[in-house]
């Protein structure tokens, strides 16, 4: 009976279709034929939307509300810390509310972290990956429509390298921002995590929403902060300025770079667990 | 015996009373003979004053310490962000304490949600706006007692759309953020979901306070954010300026506006999972 | 079996020693004889203590920052929203910490309360008072000795009326944020509340804490915010200033009659949930 | 059945390898053999290395915000608010992604009181509090890579004693800090705790952190906050000032004096509690 349970629950926190201890399957095409798998790609599609149209929102709204030539300075703003908060706090609420519907990715370096642990086939990675790029452009498209007035000329949230920082730096700011956030992704999707809060899966959007807030604290000043990089294009195909896409390689390159990292070291410094840890874990899920 | 905790946990985590799968009943006169349907009544009058009182005096405690005239500028007041915080936080504490006896709406849109998706019938949900709508002007009328001062010079914390937005953007930025928040009621209630976190159904209160915490920082810029008809309507009664009216009704039909799309998206996109879900959902019942 | 679980936790979360369903005896003189009696007040001791000396000290370091004649200006100090966040997270951090030795209170405000609702009897609840007194006390008297360059000229921490406001105003003020945080109680202790998540009554904290942020950010403005008598009086004590002490009794009245109003609206308003609450309560526990 | 559960979680919270109430090994040289151990040390460098590169990124991209000459104030930086959820928000997450591989120390003060507290072996506090210092160093190298133009103006993100405050009240505020800090963690691995929240030890992340932030919100404006003597050492290696070294040697006795006193406090006065508790724990894991 409790084996049920566990069954159940077997990686069943980042996606209920891949809940099977064997990797899934590398190409994946009879997916395709799963109405759930639609389902994934919409709430993807959707979750990447609000994502970007919440943030950018922000960011253009705080850029308005600072300018002295628009605002009389009575308000501050919601601050760089707002800023933060905003994309902490969507990452964390959009997670919990997609979670079961698609694992809760909302950025393609997750994806493809998950790619390469095997936790998802190579068609259901790419179709997340284009239904997050198109989300991410429509949020944007939606904040462009709300704040015509100062949209470009706050720059739109587009991601860009800060001056004084070289290209060397903004690389590295990247992998080194993603790989605490897929490392933690990671972490909540381990399986002895999972036997010790077999019964809160549901927890883990929180650390996940605060690992962004953490990566925007530290890196907003040198890159704007991208670590997905379905929010970098969406911003820079709808700002589409010419320094927007002059270094946007970097936050293609950056997350998918630490994601590869976090993957391989758990796979292969934590991962080793793997060899023991199901024998506590059989213990625990024979109640 | 495990069926005793799941029958006792279907839906329960939005209100005790209506924990059966089958829809509400429509009218649902019947509840009117019922202590523990005017215990709920109160509990969201109660709520929903609490609500407004800490928000609003917040708002206005904020503005009187930013006014130049007033302080000496020592204090800093404690910004946009703490503004956001102060709706986001209530809404957790207070849908923390009401969620076990009236379902913690707090909220007239959160209740045409509910209404439109079958949880609550509509008796129960035209006394709950009621209780509602009266328990934001009484916590109103408190903060203007208590700020006679301030109060009205400081806009009494009445939602208006700001200079330079048109009404299709102000309509559309309450549509949004209400879908936000509503679609993250409907996920917490998801049978899915549920089952996830049978055990901790109690841990839905963080998200929802996190959706209204971010939507704030998103479009306090636009029209002050609204996504609560019952909070719009209440500060408008108080403060009752010429321009809190002029525009309200956008405050009631861009949050049910979005309601009403938040409770499509869940029926029939992500509720198809109605079909499938039950039955491993009856696996992990037969504990 | 099961039922030893739901024993074992019948009104656990607040303390170990009165989870039976019985109230608690009126005088309860035999507890001096417990050892784990004392253990407790030791516990609301060293909390009181640490919750005052933290707050403070935020407050303090606050003030030292933003003085125009000790600071560049370079920092900001941590803002009003810091101050909140003190006072809010400490709560949080030591309820979790002491809850299962004392129950939590850290404020005689919320040991009022539960006399008042018959969870813990007269002795205890005037040992708990002392002791919350006296820590409080050394916990500011810590901060002086920390900052005695500042410590005077910024305050010392104390709760004062603000100028502008009534004292009906303050006392009001002082029992409306008593009442949320006392409430807030009350609901983490419920029947119905702990039946629902009877696996997570260590969630509680986290909505105190907040409850205690989110009257901050409402009520500095007005009185510094005390709903602690504790907290007032021991800042009161070693500031010593004169109008520390002239409308001190606003911190006693308005905290005890918020406690009090909480306490009747659980009791007769929500607690007539009492009756029937049980019944499906029993059926959760035959599990 | 149950007894295995709780079997596998006594303790477990903090380490899987020494889940066992009889108190670790002192020396533990055994240890050097097992592979999990090694895993152990690298999860500790790597957090260590995350934390402090995340951190002093926030404290130097602060700094340079706010420099009137760098930037034109348009951006108001994150605040010493934003520094202070930086600290704690990174012990949060790298708590709960490390708390399954190594206990999650991340300080060689915890490491310390561990050790006290017999939680831990000789051998396995050394190598840990080295790897901890380790990781410091590199974290704080990566930041100054990366702000080559900042970090040796900006003061690197290292300790020091600020003027007017004498050394006793800089090593007080230490002890006290880290008083606060390990006490949380001990009541998190509290036997009675882990029986009330058996199902959720996986929480305890979220109240360490707040507990980190907290004290930084305290005593930032006294010693910038040290408790965590890896954290002071590696910024005082990389930044290699003559003031980072001046008081260097409060940034270990303080946070080593508050974790013994925490050590004591949990053993002689709450400790006694290991007498009678165990009763009604194993009543509880008779499920």
């Amino acid at each position: 009976m409790a084996k049920d349970i566990e069954v159940g629950q077997h990686g069943e926190f980042f996606a209920r279709d891949y809940h099977d201890p064997p990797p899934a399957s590398l190409l994946g095409a009879e997916e395709l034929t799963k109405f759930s798998f639609f389902r994934a790609i919409i709430a993807e599609f959707v979750a990447t939307l609000l994502f970007l149209y919440v943030t950018v929102l922000t960011v253009i709204g705080y850029r308005s509300q600072i300018d002295p030539i628009v605002t009389t300075g009575q308000y501050g703003g919601v601050g760089i810390l707002g800023i933060a908060w905003a994309f902490g706090g969507m990452i964390f609420i959009l997670v919990y509310c997609t979670t079961g519907i698609s694992g809760g990715h909302i950025n393609p370096a997750v994806t493809f972290g998950m790619l390469l642990a095997r936790k998802v086939s190579l068609v259901r990675a790419v179709f997340y990956m284009v239904a997050q790029c198109l989300g991410a452009i429509c949020g944007c498209r939606l904040v462009k429509a709300f704040q015509e007035a100062y949209y470009v000329s706050y720059g739109g949230g587009a991601n860009e390298l800060a001056d004084g920082y070289s290209i060397r730096t903004g690389l590295a700011a990247e992998i080194m921002g993603t790989f605490v956030l897929v490392n933690t992704v990671f972490s909540a999707m381990d399986p002895c995590q999972n036997a010790r809060d077999s019964y809160v899966p549901v927890l883990a959007p929180l650390p996940l929403g605060f690992a962004v807030f953490m990566i925007h604290l530290a890196t907003i000043p040198i890159t704007g902060t991208g670590i997905n990089p379905a929010r970098s294009f969406g911003a820079a195909m709808i700002y589409n300025g010419d320094r927007a896409w002059h270094d946007h390689w970097i936050f293609w390159a950056g997350p998918f770079g630490g994601a590869t990292i976090a993957a391989l070291y758990h796979q292969f410094i934590l991962g080793a667990s793997a060899v023991k840890a199901p024998r506590s874990f059989r213990s625990i899920s024979n109640i």
